[in-house]
């Protein structure tokens, strides 16, 4: 059974949720409402000086869960895998500069190659982030992605997958972020659960619904309770296996985007205590 | 390694795939062209009488590879259950008198339902079928979908849960269709196809692609060769695991079924032999 949930001290927002605001925005009204988290999209930072982001968000009394993303290693040539992990690199120092504790990867998958092929250079890519982000004091975090991703978003599908890789490349800076949108279908959802937390690699929970029908494959997400994932008991299964961190609620919503953001930021808060 | 393909002997084109054709016409391109196997969607029945249809396809000597479809068991109250399985068991009467032997099955997924739910309640109502089936001298065979379908069209999502049902319902008459579509991504694939072939459960064996970017979830499959699946070594692991069936092409494709029929054969057949 989840925790009930009664006040929004462990609700984190993505600045990408509320997108059409930028980030000051966003943090000034996140705050006001008592949220506890916010993780920030890089975009969100595009000409700001990060190190006055992370004192208006320390102001704000705002608890930096993650920086998205980095990740997408695989590509055709060395080139611009070599590239992938330079931005990687740059990614770790964002985050570092910016207090947050984690990197959120979406992995890649290169067309022309085969998933295994890309598999083999995600795990690559992130073996030759791993001493840049223990310097840095920063964790990377493996997010499997929905299979419908598969062909150019990511290779890694399953949280049986993103488990074995983390657990492959065995540094306490390499972990796993679990978004119930990807996996709620996924059968070996709970037992998975349990073997991410009993290796101490669950590092980040994400929450959003699955909505019967979706129209757009990347932005229509639904508000929790909107939709057909068991969200509840997801919680309860990421709780029972050590999670004590924020529930992240990361909505790309072509719909949600073009609304009031004052009117949407009431919804989540409302969904949240009801749905999560 | 896949067998070379260098006629149209093993290929089945299903008729949703030339959909603006009513089946009269397809049947008559497909034989007219070489090709060994058509599967009929019950839709391209509507208004014709059965025996005559079986008649009309034996005589252009063509196998009828399969009946499309039956499923969709779960439902939030009884009598929605027993109306499913009444219309399962109606779909095995006109497999009978058409002279398919198999009947595919996508099972379904009620909405309000858990997934646990749902699965309870797919692999009640197969089993439900399972005396009727035998009686015809039909089979069954579930076909695991892509999870962006586990919330309303298929609780079913990995080869692994299909061969799972199909061995605990451990009937003859039970078997499991593998569509490519559905499961390219899997990092199961190949063991649970050797599994699926070696406990004589792979009656079916369904073609296309998958399109990075794909613009709709149901009608936007891509011809062989569009995409990003790995058909051919798919294909290699089916026929490894004894499968000596025919290779379905089904396309349900909004682009395709605008374009001339006639042109997009002569595309399924160059595919089919270039990249199948």
């Amino acid at each position: 059974m989840a925790k009930e949930l009664s006040d929004f001290s462990q609700l984190c927002i993505h600045t990408i949720t509320t997108k059409p605001w930028p980030i000051e925005k966003s943090a000034a009204e996140f705050s006001k409402a008592g949220i506890g988290g916010i993780s920030v999209w890089r975009d969100a930072l595009n000409g700001r000086n990060i190190p006055t982001v992370k004192k208006m968000l320390g102001t704000l009394n705002l608890r930096v869960v993650s920086l998205c993303r980095g990740g997408f290693f695989p590509a055709i040539d060395k080139k611009q895998r070599q590239l992938a992990i330079e931005d990687n690199l740059k990614a770790i120092d964002e985050a570092s500069a910016l207090g947050a504790p984690l990197v959120v990867l979406v992995c890649g998958a290169a067309p022309g190659k085969s998933l295994a092929e890309s598999r083999k250079q995600i795990g690559d890519g992130i073996a030759a982030c791993v001493d840049h982000a223990k310097q840095a004091g920063v964790k990377l975090a493996i997010e499997p992605l929905h299979p419908m991703y598969a062909g150019d978003r990511s290779a890694i599908n399953t949280l049986a997958q993103a488990n074995d890789m983390a657990e492959s490349l065995h540094s306490p800076w390499v972990a796993v972020a679990l978004d119930v949108y990807h996996l709620w279908w996924d059968p070996q959802l709970e037992p998975e659960i349990m073997r991410c937390g009993k290796n101490g690699n669950l590092a980040a929970f994400h929450i959003c619904d699955w909505k019967t029908s979706t129209l757009d494959m990347l932005n229509d997400r639904g508000l929790m309770g909107e939709g057909c994932i068991n969200i509840k008991e997801i919680r309860g299964w990421v709780e029972k296996a050590g999670f004590k961190g924020f529930n992240e609620v990361e909505i790309f919503s072509n719909n949600y985007w073009q609304q009031d953001q004052q009117e949407f930021l009431e919804k989540i808060k409302t969904a949240y205590l009801n749905h999560s």
